[in-house]
């Protein structure tokens, strides 16, 4: 094979392009070009060899015809898929029955009389022509491995350009607004809090270990006390933890923080962001301020501390109509301090018992985790109402009072849950979501509407049952509201924080928070967290001395820039949406990464692998 | 102390400031205001209180009176350097003797009638005041530890804020040029090649190893197979290497692939985005094209690959001079097909003989390494040529024939270095480096003259005596010169890469490649390396498997960011340009990474450490 283009090795006699494959239009009728490309599709007609070349920027139709040129028609005969070229020709209008409006170049085309053949392509294993808008059925597997051909497809190469966007508009943005972009440290020390480290062991410091970042939290409030004022970066982290579907172990945000800040300013200059965002990639205008809603609303409302509310299906809190019922469940869970929380599900009063038994086993024991359900049917004919619970367990009239107060309807299904705080909203919130599938009332991604939503007054802290302390909500170094400092020691549980996340459709895209400043307050925070003076100064050490000496009251936010680029793009991944992404168990099938590496490299480093027992032993 | 503050913690009551400390101007005179900073310095003059408030913005002169508010005064009394504070105030015109003319805000002064102080300060452990713009004699170690005080400093502040403009203006310049913007993995596989990589164990794969990647080489490569077309990227990379003064084991580089690229196109590429940067940040208008050297002119008139052309002394070629002078050490040298390389120093014939021991010891063995060195002084008055060999060993005609032939005047001092090449070229270039800058020659840093210069031509390979083997001078997939192909197997050495580097003042700011894009090539490569089939697949088997499939033709570059920036700054140190650098022993010495980590965490991650054995032991 190597002859037929061992010429051209270096050799592209033909120069630069004149043009991308995007580019020709009628005006060009007449020109000598030359274009440089993939053999999308291949057709041969009459004697005459037609091309779809592409490119990032579009296709061009090229014709072969023995009539042009006799050597380049032969030449082109030889043409496969994805064969890569370069062709000189000269623009010619199409004959109106063969225009093409569905292509930008489609009302011209290139009549060749020269071609040059810069590399060849084995058929592939699956197929990238521009033609085949649609994902292909190859598994997912396949396309990351062979990645280079899975990021030819338009859909991937329109997400890349996408984010490509979103990073100057953010750039642009915060440069208007006096924020500096200052690059962190990725080798950093290890501080873990809630999520794991990745570690990276020192050759020049034997039995020590750098850490990637979880997030630049530290440096950036560094920053603040460097008087830097208002600091921004688009910034890799990294968190070792178990993945779900939508996590990644690198991931991006957009990390933000500024000086003497309030949470309305913070708001502000974020909803400015995303509106310039939204105006500048998909053309909408996004109506402001974006509305604002306590993570305690949130929570009885919507069972989450990141609603969706693109729906209704709001939750309702009952349980004062069944005290006295006798209905143990219920009762029960009341005397604990525990809540009733009900959702009424429009058209679905005549579901069968099938569904309804799939409804309590598949989705709200196994998927959600709640006890169980209970549920009122009321069918739409305007017969009785049937309770999934015996009347001579719960007695009718507490159904009919409870369905009165829900304004349930015929036709209407009452779905109940009981529980203890906060997790009987959550469970009920995830059941909220599901119904809502259900009856198709979920917005498809990609699309209006666009529900932003800030959530405020997040809980400091949140009591862990099994470590048996408390825990940060946001992390250690978010302000307590001041209102309740004095709860700090007492309360803990009580106490707010001066902390807010940002939501899109249900989806959490950013937090922050207005920081502590003050050495005395973060040392109690530190305290509340089980973290005693010597630890907290082995850890953090430095950011308590920097409180010495003139720290300003600070704030800030991270944005999660994938998530975003997801949801603006409409992908149903955010593997669409990263160039090279990892697996779920965090492998990049392209090269293969993490991989074995030499013994002399770990010597150097001063480590040993010890394999896990049930693998080193084998038995 | 808590208390004079206490009702501060996110109780602001001024709300967010009006202006900035740069901001005020005459126009604003009667305006009520509202000033944050930090209290720069302060001064008690006729039971009047002065204060300049400080910001990343600038100064501005804080007058407190009991006259205009008597708390206020008697709070303002409290005040010491680097407190934070909220100032609310009246702006004036200062009376014509006290107008400051070096302060943009030096016309007015704010009249404060009400003060919060948002945080105390210990005295500092060296000054950080606006008004010290000189570097403090503090050590580099102490100033590193607390980062976030020399980082107040405005020298720090003004390379900081340089960076980000450099990081827009790169951005926008690239993207008018149609690159994207694509971040790539810096959780990646380890295929070490030259320098060390960092490893990442991995807790879901034991005994596996994610590498930090020492530049975004491959993926790069990979998206040119991918039709990105043209790629960029502003990209941490990681070389865990014994660290110069001038290197940092993160660096960041400006990283750049096109596809169907020409030499030309990227030297005009890259000239343009320079041209930019400088007009952009320093107003200055660099001259187009930049100049252009083949590595063997460069080795042979400035004896390096990176010359600073800013002053001559070049390097002459004068080996046949000597031939058959019977000069046993000069004749051995081209006996064995080495030469003589002779450098002409103005104004320096009348060194005495202390100056030249000292040269010959302490410079030019034990800094640059030669065998020694051979002079001729030709004094200032005109007396006869002193040669530092004795006439018997070289006789004066031989001498006397050699300064005819370098043209030395009276004055001059020739020095002399033998052996084989490219050796002698690089030890003379070394010395002409440290001539020059005996001689004042070198201008200072970050001012004109600059001096950039494209490098052309490089050998592709590097004979390695203690390895035995051969290297590639820049890196594996850089593509031979396609007229020196039929070479690659019979002749490597002499094989020349398209390979160029850009060079500024001496210093190499960056460097790149057309890269190798054919399958068949990239194996012979591999195999001219000492890399086996076996091997080759391992380790880059995803590369040789990309270019079965249609890869084009491609080449890029990577401009080091951290030195353009230095070099703009006209900084000591790239420390001085980075937010947090590391030390030449790789560590960030304010929080002290990297550092040991617990039991737990290494377990997890399937690995041991095993000190060195003479730590280990201590005996």
């Amino acid at each position: 094979m190597s002859d037929q283009h061992g010429h051209t090795l270096g050799r592209d006699l033909h120069g630069p392009r004149t043009h991308t494959c995007g580019e020709l239009r009628r005006a060009h009728v007449g020109q000598e070009v030359v274009l440089k490309g993939w053999v999308d599709t291949r057709r041969d007609l009459g004697g005459v060899i037609f091309i779809d070349l592409r490119d990032r920027y579009g296709l061009t139709q090229i014709v072969f015809s023995p009539q042009d040129n006799e050597t380049a028609y032969r030449l082109a005969d030889r043409l496969r898929s994805e064969y890569v070229i370069s062709v000189r020709g000269v623009v010619r209008e199409r004959s109106p029955e063969t225009v093409n409006p569905k292509l930008a170049t489609g009302e011209v085309e290139v009549r060749a009389h020269d071609l040059i053949i810069l590399n060849t392509s084995e058929p592939l294993p699956f197929p990238v022509s521009a033609h085949e808008e649609k994902r292909t059925t190859t598994s997912e597997e396949l396309r990351l491995k062979y990645r280079y051909l899975d990021l030819r497809r338009p859909e991937l190469q329109r997400n890349l350009l996408l984010r490509h966007q979103v990073y100057l508009i953010t750039r642009r943005y915060f440069d208007a607004h006096q924020f500096v972009e200052v690059e962190t440290p990725v080798l950093t020390k290890s501080t873990p809090e809630g999520a794991r480290d990745f570690l990276v062991p020192s050759r020049l410091h034997p039995g020590k270990f750098y850490a990637l970042p979880q997030s630049p939290q530290l440096y950036k409030q560094i920053l603040m006390v460097a008087g830097l004022d208002r600091y921004f970066q688009i910034v890799k982290c990294f968190r070792d933890e178990d993945l779900r579907a939508d996590r990644q172990p690198e991931f991006t945000q957009i990390d933000v923080e500024m000086t003497f800040p309030t949470e309305e300013q913070i708001f502000e200059l974020i909803e400015g962001l995303i509106q310039a965002i939204w105006r500048e990639t998909l053309g909408v205008e996004l109506p402001r301020p974006f509305p604002r809603m306590s993570y305690d609303e949130a929570l009885r409302r919507f069972g989450s501390d990141k609603p969706d509310t693109r729906f209704g299906l709001e939750l309702q809190e009952i349980g004062e109509v069944f005290r006295g019922s006798g209905f143990r469940v219920f009762e029960s869970v009341l005397e604990q301090g525990g809540e009733i929380v009900a959702l009424v599900v429009p058209g679905m009063g005549d579901q069968g018992r099938g569904y309804m038994d799939r409804l309590d086993k598949d989705v709200v024991r196994k998927q959600i985790g709640a006890g169980g359900l209970v549920y009122f049917k009321l069918p739409s004919d305007g017969g009785p109402i049937y309770s999934s619970v015996k009347e001579h367990v719960l007695p009718s009239a507490y159904v009919q009072r409870a369905v009165a107060k829900l304004g349930a309807r015929a036709g209407d299904l009452v779905l109940l849950l009981a529980g203890p705080r906060p997790q009987v909203y959550l469970q009920a919130g995830a059941l909220r979501l599901h119904m809502a599938r259900e009856l198709n009332l979920v917005p498809p991604a990609g699309q209006a509407p666009w529900h932003f939503l800030w959530v405020t007054d997040f809980p400091l802290l949140e009591w862990d049952e099994e470590a048996g302390r408390y825990f940060a909500m946001h992390h250690p170094f978010t302000s307590p509201h001041p209102d309740d400092l004095d709860l700090l020691e007492t309360e803990p549980g009580r106490v707010r924080a001066r902390a807010y996340d940002l939501v899109l459709n249900g989806n959490e895209i950013g937090g922050g928070s207005i920081r502590i400043h003050r050495q005395d307050i973060q040392r109690r925070m530190f305290r509340v967290l089980g973290i005693d003076e010597e630890e907290a100064e082995r850890r953090f050490g430095f950011l308590l001395t920097a409180f010495r000496y003139g720290a300003p009251p600070h704030g800030g936010i991270a944005l999660g820039l994938d998530r975003i680029v997801m949801l603006l793009a409409g992908a149903g991944s955010l593997r669409d949406v990263i160039a090279f992404p990892k697996t779920q168990r965090g492998q990049e099938l392209m090269s293969n990464a993490p991989d074995e590496v030499s013994p002399e490299q770990l010597e150097e480093l001063h480590i040993r692998v010890v394999l896990p027992e049930t693998e080193a032993s084998g038995s």
